[in-house]
């Protein structure tokens, strides 16, 4: 089936923080992604927030000053949040992170026009006044987003995500709205009950998409599915859709390499954070932090990329074995017996070596350097469609995943104070630092600026946790303050305030 | 390659608890399953540890007045475990649990012999005195062991499981004990530099088996593995040649059905749980439960269940869909949209039906009635090599798995009283009480029974857990205590002193 989906992205390339809203039509079921125009991965670009002039730009990619940076006017960014970055100590030419703070409203998509661009927001109209305006708007929802684009082998993809997820989400939502709306305890209607008509084609065209209650009999087996769980289905979907435009459009674009993508969405009282990769998201509450996101590595998906290789021979090219050996193996330990494991296995035992166990293997070292085919360190994100093993046709992407896991916080469930945050950050960031030693710093910060403007608290949280792990140069060497070796990766950090959360129930 | 394994375990068939060593011999790497001899399946049998007469067998199987079993002699099981079962209800002709509790001397294999007929300890043997001296023997390590088989489509499985899984344990361990009896912080050697010779065959022969210090250079990239993660895999690896053995002799011995098996192995002041189906085990410290287990059953295990479906489509022989819908599709409601998920995803969302989604889901229904393609509550166990989809030629073993889920719980790390325990059961069990209310009885027990004879303790606790969810018969029902239904299925309980952990040492 071929899509009409034309949706009206055109112009919103490194746009600021604003509140948008948007509405693609569908008028079926399987949508084409959407559309828009992205600058040419070979121009560096940093987020619109940080409304850089050409000048700063160029200075923020210099690798040896390493300049923090951050919005110009504090509080700017949605809700308040913070948010610092830095560029890398050499590892790549340009900051291959991306990040992106937006409130978008969701319409409720309704088929009456297959022309978005008519019902796309003019420019210069009060998206303000819409949001103020929502509870009265029967047929829309508003949510919060946050997103950091963790590039590799290229800023391509990572752009491309910061630049377009967020409408994805937004997409998959619109079937959602009166559901949503509805009290979170109310169990979502299992089909949807559609006046279709056929069209010439013979395939089916939805006239009238809101759901009505769910008038069908109740089956022995059925199973009660609420709100909350169609929210973490939009963001599964909405991060393939992604995976699948950039692999689409991939080449038109010119879109290189791929991300990882660790995106927040407040909607209805409730955070859902969404992670494909290895960059993490934690809560700090009362000085404690909670985990919101579980990391996707070669040592944290070992099993499910094993199990791909054990069912799939083919895709390990003859070149890799999908049994995981301690350390490479040598020539002459043929024969001997040595510790592996295999796709059931968590622990190891001892087997014999033979020919076929000397191929390289799929899953190969530790922590950081712990690889797919000895070429990628994550197992989930977004792009790398053409990634190929060096010197070789073998592809990578079928191991990799665009599934998120998703988490929920249920902001309701507790009182936040001005001292309660969500910290976002890349790799870079919790390379060097451990979830305590962020509470840590982030209650030290709060402490030591009770007294001042209280406008920019987040944003000078975001910078001293960049500060601290980026650490100074001495020696030509990147240094914590303890002395051993800091981030040498770009770091990206955002620090959301939950109590806005509350306000904005 | 042929093995020449040939343990002797004839005539271990229905013992009582006793303290073993097995030393069947392998000459070469691929092992083949031991060989016993097993009762017919059509037999009924019950724990040797029991001991009934054929008229207290006869009588156990009654299914109106379930009466409670568990051990003449309090205290005569190993550490002075409590056990208690009960039949079902009439939902089969048989008590399809077994049971099994053993203490097992593991000898160092040597290779000094292929005939392990010499080496197997002669009946009359004091296998206690063997125990006793175990500290000063360097070449053998010993360990307690508990295992529940709770079976399914006849007994046969279990029963076979039940006799023979420890000495694949067992056997497993063999090329591990001198590394287990260095210090648990010693990592094991990454490989074993073996005296091998060329046999016939050209195959190596090994002589010398005990491995020495490892001597291979350090490599860049090299995992260091630790003892606890060797007895991990010998676990991992016993269950899987448990399996091998099911399916190569399930015609020779007519070993009907499958069975779900738990086992805990007490080595070296660890307990390690290997868990392969939905019974489950708790330790209650302090009056607190800790779980010990997870379970295995199409809810929890979806996403793997439905990866290999949407991997390997030919196993679902055109019949079934590896989507999940939250109910069964009517014909009417093709083109509508409904609620799925896929093997990607843990929310919901909207599809329009098409006619390959009113194929049978591959997993449907929910908590105790959800089946893998209609037909197996367990996703992980022992046998089931025959079994097909009703009327139809697909098999459902694809989908099974019989790798366990291994925790380990270090007993030195706490202070344990005589009020401690480890509780595992089958899901008889777990299917009417909550481990808080588990924890509240033996805690109840144990206080009531304070003054009394201490030797038959725990064997109180497991027939008070047996008598509380096998409830009371009340007009053809069975009753909980609070009124509502009992469990009406085969119950099989182990309550196991952790202090006798700390003695044992």
């Amino acid at each position: 089936m071929i899509s009409k989906v034309r949706a009206a992205m055109t112009g919103l390339v490194g746009s600021k923080s604003t509140k948008q809203s948007i509405k693609p039509d569908v008028c079926q079921q399987d949508k084409e992604p959407p559309k828009t125009e992205i600058p040419s991965p070979r121009v560096p670009c940093r987020p619109g927030f940080l409304s850089l002039t050409p000048e700063e730009l160029q200075a923020s990619e210099d690798h040896t000053s390493r300049i923090i940076l951050s919005p110009k006017n504090p509080g700017e960014l949605h809700w308040g949040t913070g948010y610092a970055e830095v560029v890398n100590a050499g590892k790549s030419l340009h900051n291959e992170d991306q990040a992106c703070c937006e409130y978008i409203t969701v319409e409720m998509r309704d088929g009456k026009s297959n022309d978005c661009l008519k019902e796309f927001p003019e420019s210069g109209q009060s998206i303000i006044q819409k949001q103020e305006s929502l509870d009265q708007v029967d047929d829309e929802i508003g949510f919060s987003y946050w997103g950091l684009f963790d590039g590799h082998a290229g800023c391509g993809c990572a752009m491309f995500a910061a630049k377009l997820l967020h409408f994805h989400i937004c997409d998959q939502l619109r079937d959602l709205v009166s559901i949503l709306r509805q009290s979170v305890a109310t169990p979502a209607p299992l089909c949807l009950v559609h006046d279709t008509t056929e069209n010439a084609a013979g395939t089916p065209k939805e006239k009238k998409t809101q759901p009505p209650l769910d008038t069908e009999l109740r089956f022995h087996l059925e199973k009660q599915v609420f709100p909350e769980s169609l929210v973490i289905g939009a963001l599964e979907n909405a991060f393939r859709e992604m995976d699948k435009q950039i692999e689409t459009e991939r080449t038109t674009h010119k879109i290189d390499g791929g991300c990882c993508a660790l995106v927040a969405v407040h909607l209805m009282g409730k955070i859902y954070v969404a992670n494909a990769g290895d960059s993490r998201a934690i809560i700090i509450r009362q000085g404690k932090p909670i985990p919101m996101s579980q990391e996707f590595t070669p040592e944290t998906e070992r099993q499910r990329v094993q199990f791909l290789g054990f069912l799939k021979p083919e895709l390990l090219g003859n070149e890799f074995t999908c049994l995981e050996f301690p350390r490479r193996i040598q020539q002459k330990e043929l024969k001997k017996r040595m510790l592996y494991r295999d796709h059931t296995m968590t622990g190891w035992a001892y087997k014999t070596i033979v020919e076929d166990d000397m191929k390289f293997p799929l899953i190969y070292g530790e922590g950081k350097k712990a690889r797919v085919m000895a070429t990628i360190g994550v197992t989930r994100g977004l792009g790398d469609h053409d990634l190929k093993v060096y010197n070789s046709n073998i592809y990578i992407k079928p191991f990799l995943s665009c599934a998120p896991g998703v988490r929920v916080y249920d902001l309701s469930e507790y009182d936040h104070d001005a001292n309660d945050v969500m910290v976002m950050g890349t790799d870079g960031l919790w390379d060097v630092i451990k979830d305590e030693e962020v509470a840590d710093i982030v209650q030290r910060v709060f402490a030591s600026h009770d007294n001042d403007d209280q406008s920019n608290r987040y944003s000078l949280v975001a910078k001293e946790l960049v500060l601290r792990t980026r650490g100074v140069l001495k020696e030509n060497s990147w240094r914590l303050a303890s002395g051993s070796q800091a981030s040498v990766d770009d770091i990206s950090v955002f620090v959301i305030p939950l109590a806005e959360g509350h306000r904005s129930l």
